[in-house]
């Protein structure tokens, strides 16, 4: 199944360099369990232990150059035309190979941007530097951000239907918890719930386990990256879960809020309900937005604008961000031009990207409303990979 | 268990700082899901998402600066005296606190040697450089790889106790393994059979699943970090092993062999016993001459002559590697002066450092002899941490 996925990616890194008038994209990376580039599962699918250089070229060249014992793995892969062993330095093959292709570029995975095209550590630039200084290629190097963004944002049917099954693993978790969650519980004991059905459906958390889920009883709960609290859930207040599952690789990420109704309500109280949507208001204006060329900062100002527009604080975080391998994979971003974002607000959509959007509010005296949705990006605006959250989950006492 | 060991690691990291005279530590990350820094686990135990900066110097401070939903998780690690949390960009508070520091020099995570204190991105190093431009601290930057290097290589007893209990269960599974395979099996049967273990121990395996455990029967199996094959295993030959753990987050990694007799034999023939007899040899001298002080070189030239001297050919990996949270952990090596190990095989030995020592050798027609065990450096050289194969195991057909 790797294997497949690394010939498709490989072929389509190819296709991406022809675009971009890009000569060549070299990969450098050693011991990566260590210390893995991202990139490598896509265009590698193992690990590589000695000083390690994967290149491919807008001519169809692909060669890797890899220490002796792991040539067989390397020629295993079928996603390189030539394996070059070495035994002690990488250095006289590396140096004969550019000679040979003459790039008059050489792009390089690192990125100020994107944490997913900087796989490339200081040191081994450094060590690349002193292999190529006095050559010409020393003053070709280059960002190989624009190839990585391309070739991880553009998802493949394996990879879109990947990241589906996430989603339906996901929100299939999501009934069971809406069944489970009730005033009383702690917000740990509902992540234990969500963690034990990890076990159930045999995926991984999409992020750090300690807080996927994020679990937010009421008003007092700290939100964010935190890690869920002994609070107690009560009657009157909103619950809301941060979430997702890595499964075969790639994950699902995605946000829902329930309100649990005080003895004698029928309905959520006004103010939750408003909230509730405006965040669900937000969302579709977003996902309507989000066509091929539109830039990140639009859609987020789309949504971002709704929410304040009804007199809520702004969020202090991006509307959404793309979705793959990772829960946050890099590149483009829904984003506002803050300078954490660094350029990525400004790229634009591409078609078959996956995002996730996310506004949030806070409602006073009940809690925090986040929901969070997964969408693909096609010709006519966002597709929903899954039911989105329209209406407000009630659950009454017994 | 986490924590504490987070406190322990941060404490002895300031000690260090304390010894080599750098004034201030900046680890410096962002999304580490997506990309860690590999020091990160022992000095911060979770994951980053925005921009974060980890700072230590010698006067004890400890300083961390992360995003503000990041603060609760930062002040709960109990590591941080001031935790200073930020909106929108790192840039100003990161100033700041450099400024009031006022330090002579700033050691970063890069490094040409050692991968596992090379965690900062080129990208990362670009951001930064940008951040303090125009300052004094930009000609202040240094390679942290000595701070690092010492901190992951002095194991405090908790790590100990860790990697000896991730030994003790490899050699059990090792135990059952010997019961178990016999000629007519294939090597991936028998890897098979290791991978179940994992799971009856609830273990991790210590590298990539698929050469850990590499399998190697007879003399024509491809040695190295390959995955095992569908050769089958036949009496008369040499059968090797490559294995590891990862247990609460440490790792063991060592290798063994067996010989199956052929009918009527009752001992291995003299080929065999002979290449054996010489790496034990080859790993008892090495073990002796490990004390703090002596460079790895040393110690992997003094296994390498016994080899080589006994007329089987050099032997092209290093003696040893250390050994912790990965199998392969970075830093001084036990290894000769070839250009891929960098300086590394020049560092000293230090107290309570943890090595394999892995000589190796062909034996022509009967397969591959590798033993690798694992050691600890103590005043009087390395001790075993877990019995060491000093006999060849012998299995006959039933």
């Amino acid at each position: 199944m790797t294997k497949q996925l690394v010939l498709e990616k490989t072929a389509q890194a190819i296709e991406i360099l022809q675009e971009t008038e890009i000569d060549l994209w070299l990969t450098f990376v050693r011991e990566t369990p260590a210390s893995g580039d991202p990139v490598l599962p896509l265009i590698y699918g193992h690990d590589l232990t000695w000083q390690s250089a994967l290149i491919m070229t807008r001519q169809g060249e692909s060669i890797a150059i890899v220490g002796q014992f792991e040539a067989e793995t390397a020629r295993l892969t079928g996603a390189y035309r030539e394996v070059l062993p070495y035994h002690q330095s990488i250095r006289p093959l590396l140096l004969e190979t550019l000679a040979r292709l003459q790039p008059r570029q050489i792009a390089l995975n690192y990125s100020a941007n994107d944490v997913l095209a900087d796989g490339l550590s200081h040191g081994m630039f450094q060590v690349l530097q002193n292999y190529i200084e006095g050559t010409p290629w020393s003053e070709r190097l280059i960002s190989a951000e624009r190839i990585i963004a391309a070739l991880r944002g553009r998802k493949i049917p394996t990879e879109v239907a990947r990241i589906q099954r996430a989603i339906n693993t996901t929100l299939q978790i999501y009934e069971r918890t809406y069944e489970f969650a009730a005033p009383g519980m702690s917000e740990q004991e509902i992540a234990r719930f969500l963690h034990n059905q990890l076990e159930v459906f045999e995926v991984e958390p999409a992020w750090e386990s300690n807080s996927c889920p994020a679990v937010n009883a009421g008003p007092d709960s700290p939100v964010g990256h935190a890690a869920p609290t002994d609070l107690r859930l009560q009657a009157g207040q909103i619950l809301h879960f941060d979430f997702g599952v890595k499964q075969d690789e790639y994950c699902s990420d995605i946000q829902r809020v329930m309100y649990f109704l005080m003895p004698g309500e029928t309905h959520a109280p006004e103010p939750v309900q408003r909230g509730f949507d405006t965040v669900v208001r937000a969302i579709q204006a977003a996902a309507r937005a989000m066509k091929p060329g539109a830039p990140g900062k639009e859609v987020d100002s789309i949504a971002r604008q709704i929410v304040v527009g009804a007199g809520y604080p702004e969020y202090m975080h991006a509307t959404g961000h793309q979705l793959g391998r990772m829960a946050h994979d890099g590149a483009g971003v829904l984003g506002p031009e803050w300078e954490r974002y660094g350029d990525t607000p400004n790229y634009p959509l591409e078609l078959n990207q996956i995002y996730t959007i996310e506004p949030s509010l806070p409602v006073p005296r009940y809690g925090y409303i986040g929901l969070e949705e997964d969408v693909i990006v096609t010709e006519n605006g966002a597709e929903f990979l899954g039911s989105p959250q329209t209406e407000l989950m009630l659950k009454a006492l017994d």
